[in-house]
Parts: structure tokens; C-alpha cells; sequence
């Protein structure tokens, strides 16, 4: 079978590399997690580990690619709407190396003609498109009212989440989820205008 | 007069220095702003440059805190309150430089230990002080309702503006000023309720 050849082994080992430096990154943070150290728990010397992500720049993507993947898998589903946008910024609380790793990385991307600058601008674009699905849902599902920038709502519910956790490593005793749940409140109450029901 | 003598000088190259750094790196953006750059333009050497910033982390701090000071002397007034605010962010539309030093240097000094985390984590509680008492300031003038969560609206009005700014070096066509307006439109309503006028 093609699927046990060694193209399919060369994915098999990124995924295993991957989810050991999601692991560390969470536990320690990025500037810690050393590729030493990622290389070393996956069994493999520091120039082997570069065999299969080519730099700095791409392993990190990567796991901001894999944690991306791996959260929408655990709090998404077609129903859960802003709530799972929420859910995972509440989860944010629990690995704080990868919150570090995500707000550091994305602001470094913003360079003009930094490698990852182009993984960072599909994913806004990706993530506007999610939220404006999402609260489009929301509308037929009667739960949210008719009269909505939808564009707009989903750039500050992006906005306010990459804030929040700006101000979170700053300060651990912000409340990044109450933060989401007063703006998401305040969205659906913006959204009706008297004599919509 | 002791106010000409040799510290007072001192004050005043170092005014200079940051009033050029300042012009510098709006300009040309933190990564491309060398010292060399500043340190030609007030005609010192880069060891005469570090004489008035012992480091890159010190320079980078008074740029922005030169730059805080410069925005509320242009934007705000007693009276200007969120509007002061939301111009100040309009205004950031002008600087992209000062956005991405701002972005990146904010970012890179969540790192626990990093040199600058006490000059941003003080900002943010005076960033959260000035707007809770802007947000007074609008309830007193009846400009407000009476429920609202001040802290949490301020929180918001940050978090949404830090993650604009995000949003807007990866995209320029992203409106920051109009971001804002929307929250803080929907600010206003949300702390009315039914019967209050």
C-alpha cells in the first residue's frame, strides 16, 4: 500500500515532530523550547530535525498550523458558532507558551517580506471568513438580528482576541474569556433595532 | 542659571535624539531605522548615541513613551475623552513605522524578563486609568449610561485597538478608525437599558 511507503513515513514523522513541539512550546514557551530540545524528545539530531522543516520560520508556522487544525477539531462545530471562537481563546488560558509563540511570531510576520508574513495574511483572511459564516448562522438561526456590519463584528472579535491576549501575558489576571463574552453580547444586542420582535 | 548647565544640555540632546529617532523610524519602519541612521542625523557617533540610550531595548522604550506623550498633547482634551482616543488611532494610519515598532516591540516584551515588560505593563494600567475615567467622564455628561462595566469597556477599547493595528500591518485596507468607532458606538448603547431616558 502507497499509504505505508516512505513519502507516507516522511508525514508520519513530521505529524510526531510537530505534536512533541506543540507539546514543549505549550510547557515552556518559545523562546525555550530549543530545537535541541524538540529534536532530542523525537530522537532526532538538530540537522535531521531541519530535514523536515526547512527553518525557524516554517517549524513555527507549522505548529501554528497543527494547533489551528487541533482546536477547530476540539471546539468547533457547525452549531457552536462564536461560542467555539470563544471556547478557544478560554483554552488559550492553559498554554501560555503558545499564546507567547502566536503573538511574538505574528507581530515579527507584519515585516514587510518576512517568510511568514503570507501564512499569517491567509489566516486573517481565513478567520474573517469563518467568523462572517459563523455569524451568518447565527442570523438564520434567529439568534442574532438582522441589522449587522458582519464584516465589521467579525474584525473586532478577531481584533479583541488578539488583544486580549496581549494584555494576558501582561497581565495573568485578565480575564480574556470575559472579555470575548461582554463584546459577543454586545454584537447581538447591536444587531436588533426596536420592532424586530 | 543651573538650567543651562551641563545636565540640562544632556536633557536636551537627548529630546533631540528622540524627536529624530522618532521622525526616523515612522519613516522608515524599526527594522530599517539603524542607530547609525539616528546617530548620523544628530551628529553623533553610534558609542556617542548609546552614551544617551544604554541600549537598543532603552531607545525603542522613549521612542514610544515620547511618542505617547506627543499623541495626548496633539488628541486629547479634557473634554475629547473616547473621540481622543479613536483619533489617536487614525493617526496611527499616518505612522506605520511607529505601528510596527510598537506591534513587534510590544509583543517581543511579554517574554518573561525581557527589559521593557515593566514599561509596557505600567502602560497598560495607565492605558486602562485614562479610560475608565474618560468612560466617567462621559457617564457624568449624560453622554453614557449608567450600566457598564468601565473596566471591562476599557479593556475592550485596548484590546480591540492593539488587535486593529495587527490587523491593519497585514492588510492596509483594514479601516482601524471605523473598527473602533463600531465598538465604541455599540459601548454607548450597551450601557443604556430600557427605561433609563
Amino acid at each position: 500500500m502507497s499509504s505505508r511507503g516512505p513519502y507516507a513515513k516522511g508525514i508520519a514523522k513530521r505529524r510526531e515532530i510537530l505534536d512533541v513541539a506543540l507539546e514543549v512550546v505549550a510547557r515552556t514557551g518559545c523562546r525555550n523550547a530549543t530545537n535541541k530540545m524538540i529534536a532530542e524528545t523525537v530522537g532526532l539530531s538538530q540537522t535531521g530535525l531541519m530535514h523536515y522543516f526547512g527553518s525557524r520560520e516554517d517549524l513555527y508556522v507549522e505548529i501554528l498550523r497543527a494547533r489551528d487544525e487541533r482546536d477547530a477539531a476540539e471546539f468547533v462545530t457547525p452549531e457552536s458558532g462564536i461560542d467555539g471562537f470563544i471556547a478557544i481563546i478560554s483554552h488559550n488560558a492553559q498554554v501560555p507558551g503558545l499564546v507567547q509563540l502566536y503573538v511574538e511570531f505574528s507581530a515579527e510576520a507584519t515585516i514587510p517580506g518576512h517568510p511568514a508574513q503570507a501564512f499569517f495574511t491567509e489566516r486573517l483572511a481565513w478567520m474573517r471568513r469563518v467568523l462572517v459564516s459563523a455569524l451568518r448562522d447565527h442570523q438564520a438561526r434567529g439568534e442574532l438580528g438582522p441589522h449587522l456590519d458582519l464584516e465589521q463584528a467579525a474584525g473586532l472579535l478577531i481584533g479583541a482576541a488578539d488583544g486580549a491576549q496581549q494584555q494576558w501575558l501582561l497581565d495573568r489576571t485578565h480575564d480574556m474569556e470575559a472579555q470575548l463574552r461582554g463584546l459577543w453580547r454586545m454584537i447581538r444586542q447591536d444587531s436588533w433595532q426596536e420592532g424586530d420582535r
